[in-house]
């Protein structure tokens, strides 16, 4: 059976595929990637296509109406090809670069190149690069290639006790790499505490070394370019995690990948590969080659971790929730396929627990929550909300599944923070007029996580919701903004000739329970890690706050809808990125990645579905502010 | 173009073939392995194969005779396929197996399994296994599974401050491995100085871990099966080197692997073949598959070590003779392609210089050398003699081109010790009468080393060469053995009814003159050493006589003729094949690989073409035994 040709549209761009395979799977080999939020199980709805032309076998239609069917909408994951095609992908079912969280300094972020961190820890990268000038060998002076140039590395590199290896691959080149070069050489090694190896040999140069501080989030993968001897970031990319196609959430993506060997080979290989996409651009842009990195740090989750060595993550997602290691081992990157020197070492951080993963420990590293005998607390609020809280003498964490409503997932016009996304809102509490602020100042679109942060805290503000999120219809009669719709009470955020769209952007009292569920369950999780070390909410000291929600937070909202707890503004520090500031930490000091792993080490996990504290408390955190009004005093005004 | 099909007898087999490919490889590529000592140059004359039916294309026909080639005898390596062909390959032109020096025990060689050695060194395996029972996780007792392994082995095999590495391999395969096993496990570990790395977990089971030992030589390759955990060879097996197809000795495989890339992988992969065919029959032999295999240590020569590697070895050839690497990295199995664990460590004895290499630091472990203070002289007789001299407080060490007379090369019926050699010869002086020992004791077709000792013994004794080694023709004109032949003289050791052959058995004129440069050669390296160190002869204590060659070897004999020095013969010991026993050593006790690491940095390489002392000496021992004679004052009647 010859393959089909299949178009899509508006790129007019044709490939051929085989029947049987999912309109899904075609348009990630025409390189145009659908969301999937389900992980091809039929069920989210966010994959539609339109088919224009031809006549596929189709398996299910989802949630689809009975008007979009007969408009040719079908879910991409549930119809399959069985002769030539011609689709439209719409806008909305596509995966859209957006504003990636690089790390851009901000209000109180901690500088990126601030040498405070760097300076106490000492610059001592992991890969190093040095110049060796040799005596040519003669008949008296015949050491061999390796032993000569080992003494002299040896020599100039100080290295001690130290042992240099070389592998096999650098010394089959070694002899051809010493004479061309006249016995004038660059060699990069890497650096670590169990030896260095070589990693290049290259005709003398005073080129520093380069390395990639990587940043592997569930949504968003973001690289930097770290000159090693400067400690400079000398470039940076961010992208989507292409592996969304696969999945939102840590857990499709697990069930996917736990499915047959090729879904982790596959899932494995699409990080990869969406990591080599920005490595390429930056190497492009800096005039570089692969040949010039030669080390790489990685801080991601514990699933992406996994999922970036090819390591089955399906035990994450089984109780007791095991994953295969917590400390990771360096391999080559030409074990992995990464745009490196193939013998260049690429290191992971280390993880605690499944649900507790390596950018965690990079979080708590860089905001020196080990350091002194204050306790501080660190919140990393993304899809899941996880929290260290700790000093010098213990560190807690844990995981609090808050559900994707932050990052704009299970909210009707929910969306990541990316221009078009309401981030601010002000509702007049009389005539409940609306003013919005809108992230590019472009025409709202949807509203991300601060925004809905923001929206919840006016909306009680206004008296439009009661403290258990119920929209109170009756209070605002006169207002057309306020509303019940088919199924489900809403109240309008901007009206569709504003949006410039062709529906009312609304929220909706299901979206305002959504977000109660969230911020109870962070906020529950930040009060059994207390009642765990007995220490009260006032005898935290700082506490601070990382991930992309993070960065655009307004501090007094979160108090007032009971997400963050009520001390003084002056005690909130945002830090951005944290990962990927650990990760650059890192790679720049081997103080600071032995630091690392010991944290990793350090850290107790505490597993909230075992007894019954996590889930009394999450009960109890289910009101605006909260059901226990006196952890709020600042709040008890708004009730 | 289609291939043909080349038939060959008298297997009557038939492979296919292209256009241009010669009969040598055509021959190879049927397994049927031809001599060729010139490396495919036309040259050497060895590789004859017989047309019997079709019409090559002859390039050249190199030293046949017009008589051959009418026969349709041809040169394989200088004749091309352009047709079918019938061709028969006769005897003499193969490559066969043969009496492969495994460490028999024999008179004076030192006990196989002897326990003094490796008691004094401790046996401590490179490679363990360890059985372990883990408790199933739990909700409270959450730790990832690399994590309660390695606690667990840290534990049981008391680590301390070792690191013990998982690869990435083992890691993803480790969750299933675990569970499948019901938490009882058998975990092969690789054990070395810079840490332990786990290279296989299976199912909970008391089965010993296995090593083996591996001499590379450059004519035969033997394998020792070892049981690390008791020490005894289970089992053995050794070949011929099948890169033998390639030339005879290291020069002209070192000349055909820097021809071009395809010949470096072509001869490497020539060895690992011959290696994998040794281990395959003795895992097949002992029920155990490659996953027993947990370590391996190989002993040999520069050269046959950097093939082995697939090193390009050009530079050991040319002047000033520069070996990439004298310290060789361990490598895993799978990265050369060894039937064993993919992850098990290869490791390789460590050279000194291009023409001293592993197997003689083997030798040097093995003979305890540098032990005590009385000095040592240890000397490996093959193509090359290597040398060394010393005591615990220095070491000095040589090559010299003996050529591979005492091999049989470039002797007119010269052959390796094997079924049909002439091991030993008596002459009667009066009648020159012959009486022949045959090793097997089968009908004499050839000569071997210790037969050519001997028999210039006898000629000399008989007074039928002279000191210089010329033919005395007039001396015993009555006798028909001793003959002027068309270009040569000669004396017959068999008549050709008693060797069940068409011509007699003789030693020419040429044939001792051949011996006469082999055996100067190494007294001269002998002499070089003792005076650089500035050490009288009668000082040496002890002799070690390694190599096939040794094994044979009659000492009086030798003395005579001035290869070994005039010393009481109480002095000599023979020890076999020295590399296979250093192989198993090092491989079950680690100090004595890190001896062995020590001594190949300690020993001090002397370059014999440095300076006119060598050459000085040579000369002066081309006469039998030597000029001087008194430095055989045991030889003085036989003049």
């Amino acid at each position: 059976m010859p393959p089909y040709q299949i178009k899509f549209k508006p790129e007019n761009c044709i490939i051929e595929a085989d029947a049987g395979t999912s309109l899904l799977k075609a348009a990630a080999q025409a390189e145009i990637h659908i969301k999937s939020g389900c992980g091809g199980k039929g069920t989210c709805g966010a994959c539609k296509v339109v088919v224009k032309s031809g006549d596929p076998l189709v398996l299910g239609t989802g949630n689809l109406t009975a008007e979009q069917i007969s408009a040719g909408v079908r879910l991409a994951c549930q119809t399959r090809i069985r002769g030539d095609l011609t689709l439209e992908v719409p806008p909305e079912s596509r995966l859209q670069d957006h504003q990636v969280l690089m790390g851009d300094v901000q209000k109180g972020i901690l500088p990126e190149s601030g040498p405070d961190l760097l300076e106490r820890f000492g610059h001592h990268s992991l890969a190093a690069k040095q110049r060796i000038s040799l005596p040519a060998p003669t008949l008296t002076t015949n050491t061999s290639d390796w032993d000569r140039l080992n003494l002299e590395l040896r020599w100039v590199l100080k290295a001690g006790e130290k042992p240099i290896h070389i592998p096999l691959a650098i010394l089959k080149n070694l002899p051809e790499a010493l004479r061309q070069a006249n016995w004038d050489v660059s060699v990069t090694l890497t650096d670590t505490d169990s030896g260095m190896t070589v990693t290049y040999v290259e005709p003398g140069n005073d080129r520093p070394p380069y390395g990639l501080a990587i940043d592997i989030g569930t949504t968003t993968v973001v690289v930097y370019l770290i000159n090693l001897r400067t400690g400079e970031i000398e470039d940076q990319q961010g992208s989507y995690n292409k592996q969304a196609k696969f999945g939102d959430d840590v857990i499709s993506r697990i069930v996917y990948a736990a499915e047959e060997t090729k879904h982790l080979e596959g899932i494995q290989h699409t990080v990869i590969e969406t990591i080599n996409a920005l490595i390429d651009t930056i190497l492009g842009r800096q005039s570089l080659t692969s040949c010039n990195i030669s080390c790489a740090m990685v801080a991601g989750n514990t699933t992406m971790t996994q999922l970036f060595l090819g390591v089955d993550p399906r035990y994450i997602r089984l109780e007791p929730y095991i994953p295969t290691m917590t400390g990771v081992p360096s391999v080559t990157a030409q074990e992995i396929g990464l745009h490196m020197l193939p013998e260049a070492l690429v290191h992971c951080y280390p993880a605690v627990a499944s649900y507790v993963g390596g950018d965690i420990v990079a979080g708590t590293l860089i905001t020196d929550l080990a350091k002194g005998e204050e306790i501080s607390l660190f919140i990393d609020i993304g899809t899941n909300g996880e929290i260290v809280l700790g000093n010098q003498d213990w560190l807690v964490t844990c995981a609090c599944s808050a559900g994707p409503s932050f990052e704009g997932g299970g909210i009707t016009f929910g969306m990541r923070a990316m221009p078009g996304a309401i981030e601010r809102v002000i509702i007049e509490p009389e005539t409940l007029d609306v003013s919005l602020k809108v992230i590019g100042n472009s025409l709202p679109v949807g509203i991300c996580g601060s925004g809905l942060v923001d929206c919840v805290a006016k909306l009680l503000g206004a008296g439009i919701i009661d403290r258990a999120g119920n929209f109170q219809l009756g209070h605002h009669s006169g207002s057309e903004r306020l509303r019940a719709a088919s199924d489900d009470k809403e109240f309008v955020l901007a009206w569709a000739e504003q949006a410039g769209g062709e529906k009312d952007v609304v929220i909706t009292e299901n979206d305002v329970k959504n977000i109660i569920r969230a911020k109870g369950s962070i906020y529950a999780g930040i009060r059994c890690l207390l009642k765990m070390v007995a220490v009260d909410m006032e005898m935290i000291s700082r506490i601070v706050i990382a991930g992309g929600f993070g960065n655009y937070l307004n501090v007094h909202d979160a108090v007032q809808i009971g997400l963050l707890p009520d001390l003084e503004p002056e005690r909130f520090e945002f830090i951005g990125n944290a990962a990927i500031k650990g990760a650059r930490l890192a790679l720049l000091s081997q103080n600071a990645w032995r630091e690392a792993a010991e944290l990793g080490r350090k850290m107790t996990y505490v597993e909230l579905s075992v007894g019954a504290t996590y889930m009394d408390e999450y009960v109890a955190a289910l009101f605006l502010p909260h059901t226990d009004l006196s952890l709020f005093p600042s709040c008890q005004n708004s009730d």
